[in-house]
C-alpha cells in the first residue's frame, strides 16, 4: 500500500506542476526568435565537437525535431552520415560501426518514442563498452506530459544502461565537453544527450551555418596503466606455488597483440569462439565439452580471467560448483563475476598485464601437467566432434562446419545469437586471421541484422559474413532498409528450420505438447523475398555440395529440425568426463 | 564534474557490491528444487489472478525464461494467447487488444532487450491511458552485471511511462493484487510485474499444472465521479455570463452516450478525427481550417475540454495565443495543458458531468451567436475544400476521401500517424457508425500496423481499415508476423508516395536541397511482395476510379508526392480569416 500511496503522491506532485504550470504561463510563450540560425547555432557546435572528439561517422534517423541536427551532420565535412529509417535497427547498425572503427558513432532520432527505440542496441553497447554518443531531439521540457506529440520524458532515457546522462543546450554547453570525456575514458561506453530544441528549427539557407574552423582533433586520453610492484610480486608468488593455472577468456576484441603475448605464457588458455582468441597455440576452444565432466581435478587453482562474457553454460556451472582457489580478474570498467568467485580485480588491460608478467620473467610455472592434461581432452573432444558430424545427415553444424571453411582469409565473421553462436562455438574456429563478432551484451536477437550492416560498411575492405537464425533474421529485417548503398561486401548465412529450433534442443519445451508452438513459432517463410526486396542475390542451399564460397547477398540453409536435434544431443554428451 | 564524482561513486559502489557478492557468495548458491511445479506454481497463481481481474487475452512473445509464464497463460482456460515473435509488434498488438475490448490485456516476454522492446507501446498505453499488464521473465538479480546472457535491469524498465512497477516472486505476491488494483482504478495506465524466474523452470507435465479453482472474477472498481454543489454553481455562474462557450475534445474513446449528451448541450463542440465526435450534431470537425486565422473573436470565453490530445496545430496555436477567459478540463487522470490555459480541473468523467449538466436545467446560455457564427465558417471551410479536391488530380487527399466513402457502416478506422491522420483530419469523417482510432499518445510511427492488426483480432465481427504511409507500414511489418491466423476482417491502405512525404508538405525541409533525402527517405519499395510473403491479397491504386470497396488485405494508392505537396498548400490557405 506504501506504492500506493506513493503513487497518489505523485499524482498530487503532477496536479501541483499543472497548478504551478498555470501559474507561471506567462513565462513559456517563448519569444520566436525571427533568424532561425541564431535559435540553432549551438547545434552546429556540438556538430563540430563531435567531429573534434574523432567522431567519423553518425547514423542519423528522419524526423522534424532532430532536423538542425539532421541537416549539421549532414553538412559537417568530416562527418559521414548513414539514414536509416527504424531507430532500433539504426542503433545497431551504430553499434556496429563503433565495434568495427573503433571510434565514437554519434546516433541522432527525433522526439518521442523514436527515441525509446535506440534502448535496446545502446544496451548492447553499454555492456559492450562501446563508445555510441547518442543525442536525442527533444520538445521544450514544458510540454511534457502536456498532451503535445512525439512528447515523453527523454531525460535519462537509457539509465541504468548509460555511462552518462546530460541535457545540451544553448546554456548547457559545457556538458557535451563532459560527455565526450567520459564516453572515451577508462571503459568506454554509451553517453546521452537529450537536446530540446524550440521553433524555428530550419534554417533560411544551408550557407547560413558556419561550423567553428578548428576541427583539429585534438582529444586524447591517457590511461594510467601501472600495476604496483605488491600486486606484481603477489602474483609471482600465486603462480609459483599453483598446479593448475588457467586464463579464460570471455568475449574480447580481436587483438594481434594480445594473442602474441598469450602464445608466450605457458599456461591453459580457454577461449570461447567469441573470445578472438582462435590465433593462440594449443587454445581450449571446446569449454562446453571439455567441462562437461564433475570431475573436480579439472578445476583451476588460479584462474585469470580476461574479456566480458563467456558462451559455454557447461564451463559456467562447472566452475561456480568446482570454484578456483583463487581468481584474479584483468580488465578496466565493468567487473562481472559469472562464475562467482573473483578474489582481486586487477584494473589494466590485459595486454599491458602479459606484458608485466613476461618482463618480470615469473612466467616459469609448475602447471604443465594441467595444460597437457586439458589439452589432451581437447583433442578427444575434436575427434569425437568429428565423428557425430561424420556421421550425420545435413544439419546446422554440418552446413557451418563446412561453410566456415569456405570463409575468406581475414575476413570478419558475425554470429547470430541463439543457435548460430552456440554452433560455431561448439566447431571452433581455427583461421587466425578472422575476427569474431557477437552481440553477446544483452544476447539479444533484436539487432543482428543490422550490427553486421554497420560492421560491413564501416570495413568496406574486408568480406563479412553475418550466420543468423531465422527468427534473428525476419525479428531485425529493417536493418536491410538503408538511405545508403548496401554494402556489397556482406553474405548473409540464414539458418531456417522453419522456427525458433533453439526451443526444441532444450529438454523442457519438447515435453509440453501442444503449447511447443507457444516457444517453436513455426512458420513457412523463407528469406527468398527480403532478398527480392532489397535487391539482394538468393542462393538457396539444402546440401553440402552446394555450399560452395563466399558470395555477396543472403544464403539460406534449409535444414530439418528433427536432424538438428538429434545431432545437437549427440554433440551434448560429448565431454571431459569420458 | 559533479556528474562524474557520481558516476565514479557508482563505480565504487559497484565494486562493493562485488566485494559483499564475493563474501556472501555461497548464500547464493541457491538450491535447485527437485520438482519444477514448487519452483514455479506461484506462476501459475499469477495467471489465475490475471483471469480474475478480468484478462481474457495475452500477447506471448517466445523466450526461454518466461517458459512458465508461456506454459501457464497458454494452459489457462480463461485466457487466450497469441504468439508474436518482435515484441516491439507484440507490445502494440496487445495494446490494439486492450482498446478494442476495454479490458486489461497481458504482455509477457522473456529477459533482456526482449523486455525493452516493450517500452515505446507501453509509452503509448500510459499516455492513451489503457491498461496493460506487462510481465517480464527476470533472471535472478544476483546475476546482473555479471555479465550472464540476456540479462539487464529491469526493475522499473517502463519508469516514468507507467501507473506502477512491481517485483513479483513466489515471496511477494500480493504485489500482484495492488497492481491489478492499480491498471484498472482512476484513470487505467499500464503496469509491470517484473518477475525474477530460477530454474527448474519446466514441469514434468503438462498435468503437474493446478489453477486455483476459484477463477470467479469478482473485480469491481468503484469510482467517486460525484461533483459538489458548489462546483455546479460555479458552473451555472460561468455558463450563463459567458457569450462565448466551447467544448474540445481532444483524443477519446468512442462513446455513443456522450455523443448523445453533446447533442443535448447547445454549445459549439469541435472535434478531430481522433475525438470520436463525428456523431455530434454541427460539430466543428475542420479545427485546422476555422481556426486559421488572427481574428481573436473567435477565442472562447469559457473553454472546456475533454479527452486527451488533438491533432490541429493551428487551434492550438490559436488558442496559445488567444486564451479563453476561463478553462475547465473534465476528467480523471492525467491532465494535460495543450493550450496552457487551464483553470480548474474536474476530476470526472465527461459522460457524468455532462449528464449532471442538462440534469441542472443550467442548460441555457447565451452562446447560440458564437456557435452560429462557427458552424457557417465551417461550411465555408467545407467549400472551400471541396473547391480544391474538386480540381486536383489524383493525390492522397482525393484517393482518402474516396476511400473513406466506401467504408463498411459500423467498421473500425485505424490511423497511421504522421500524414494519413492529418489528411484524414482535413478530409472529415461523417459517417458516425464508424470508429476511429490513432496511437496520439505519443504519436509514434513505429507500431501503427500492429496495433491495428490487435484491434482486428480482438472484433472479429466488425470490418477494420487501417490507412498507413509507407515508412510505418514497413517499420512495423513485423506486426503481421503472428503466430495465428491473420485476421481477414482488416484491410490495410497504404500510402505509398515513396518517400516520408510528409517532410515534403512542411516548409523547412524543402529548402535544404541535397540534405532533403535525410529527411524523406527516397525509396523504391512498395507493399507488393511483403503481402505475398503473408499470404495476403493485394491491390495496387493510382486512380479514384480503382477504390471500389472494403477487401480484405493490403491496397496500395502510388500518388505523386509533387501533387500532393501542392494539394496541400491549397488546403493550408483555407481557413476562417476568409
Amino acid at each position: 500500500m506504501s506504492l500506493s500511496l506513493l503513487k497518489h503522491s505523485v499524482k498530487l506532485y503532477r496536479l501541483f506542476s499543472v497548478i504551478s504550470l498555470l501559474i507561471h504561463k506567462r513565462l513559456f510563450i517563448r519569444k520566436q526568435m525571427t533568424d532561425p540560425i541564431q535559435n540553432i547555432s549551438h547545434i552546429f557546435d556540438l556538430v563540430t565537437r563531435c567531429a573534434k572528439y574523432g567522431v567519423e561517422k553518425a547514423v542519423v534517423c528522419p524526423g522534424s525535431r532532430c532536423a538542425p541536427l539532421l541537416i549539421g551532420f549532414g553538412q559537417h565535412p568530416a562527418i559521414e552520415t548513414i539514414s536509416v529509417t527504424d531507430e532500433r535497427s539504426a542503433g545497431y547498425v551504430g553499434l556496429g560501426f563503433a565495434q568495427q572503427s573503433d571510434k565514437p558513432v554519434v546516433l541522432v532520432c527525433t522526439s518521442g518514442t523514436a527515441a525509446q527505440n535506440f534502448i535496446p542496441a545502446v544496451t548492447e553497447a553499454f555492456y559492450q563498452q562501446v563508445p555510441l554518443i547518442v543525442i536525442t531531439a527533444d520538445r521544450p521540457s514544458e510540454w511534457i506530459d502536456q498532451w503535445d506529440g512525439q512528447t515523453i520524458h527523454q531525460n535519462d532515457l537509457f539509465e541504468p544502461h548509460i555511462k552518462g546522462s546530460y541535457v545540451y543546450s544553448k546554456d548547457q554547453q559545457d556538458v557535451s565537453e563532459e560527455a565526450f570525456s567520459f564516453a572515451l575514458s577508462d571503459a568506454k561506453g554509451p553517453v546521452h544527450l537529450n537536446v530540446p530544441i524550440d521553433e524555428p528549427f530550419y534554417p533560411n539557407s544551408l550557407n547560413d551555418i558556419k561550423f567553428s574552423v578548428d576541427t583539429k582533433r585534438d582529444h586524447k586520453t591517457v590511461i594510467d596503466e601501472s600495476i604496483s610492484d605488491d600486486i606484481l610480486d603477489e602474483f609471482s608468488s600465486i603462480l609459483r606455488t599453483s598446479e593448475k593455472v588457467m586464463i579464460i577468456g570471455g568475449q574480447l576484441k580481436p587483438d594481434d597483440d594480445l594473442i602474441q603475448l598469450l602464445n608466450q605464457v605457458k599456461v591453459t588458455v580457454v577461449g570461447d569462439v567469441i573470445s578472438n582468441l582462435h590465433g593462440v597455440d594449443g587454445v581450449i576452444k571446446s569449454a562446453d565439452m571439455v567441462f562437461n565432466t564433475n570431475d573436480e581435478s579439472f578445476s583451476p587453482d588460479f584462474l585469470i580471467t580476461i574479456g566480458r562474457s563467456v558462451i559455454s553454460k557447461k564451463m559456467k556451472l562447472f566452475l561456480r560448483k568446482n570454484q578456483p582457489k583463487v581468481h584474479w580478474h584483468i580488465g578496466n570498467g565493468m567487473v562481472g563475476d559469472p562464475y562467482q568467485s573473483i578474489t582481486k580485480i586487477i584494473k589494466t588491460s590485459p595486454v599491458h598485464f602479459f606484458k608485466r608478467w613476461l618482463e618480470q620473467d615469473i612466467h616459469q610455472n609448475n602447471s604443465t601437467g594441467y595444460r597437457t592434461k586439458l589439452s589432451n581432452i581437447q583433442k578427444k573432444v575434436d575427434t569425437q566432434l568429428s565423428t557425430v558430424l561424420d556421421h550425420a545427415k545435413f544439419n546446422y553444424f554440418t552446413a557451418l562446419e563446412t561453410l566456415i571453411k569456405t570463409l575468406p582469409e581475414n575476413s570478419v565473421l558475425h554470429l547470430g545469437n541463439s543457435m548460430p553462436v552456440r554452433i560455431v562455438n561448439y566447431i571452433g574456429m581455427n583461421d587466425p586471421t578472422i575476427d569474431i563478432w557477437c552481440n553477446r551484451g544483452t544476447s539479444g536477437i533484436d539487432g543482428v541484422v543490422s550490427t553486421a550492416v554497420g560492421h560491413a560498411i564501416a570495413e568496406p575492405n574486408r568480406k563479412h559474413t553475418l550466420i543468423v537464425g531465422d527468427l534473428s533474421f525476419f525479428y531485425d529485417r529493417n536493418g536491410l532498409w538503408l538511405n545508403h548503398e548496401f554494402p556489397t561486401n556482406l553474405q548473409i548465412v540464414v539458418l531456417n528450420d522453419f522456427s525458433g529450433g533453439i526451443f526444441n534442443m532444450i529438454l523442457g519445451p519438447s515435453n509440453q505438447g501442444e503449447l511447443l508452438d507457444l516457444f517453436t513459432v513455426p512458420h513457412k517463410r523463407t528469406a527468398k523475398l527480403t532478398a527480392k526486396e532489397f535487391g539482394l542475390a538468393y542462393h538457396l542451399i539444402t546440401s553440402l555440395e552446394e555450399i560452395k564460397g563466399w558470395f555477396s547477398g543472403i544464403m539460406e540453409i534449409f535444414t530439418d529440425s528433427k536432424i538438428n536435434k538429434d545431432v545437437y544431443k549427440k554433440i551434448t554428451t560429448i565431454g571431459g568426463y569420458l
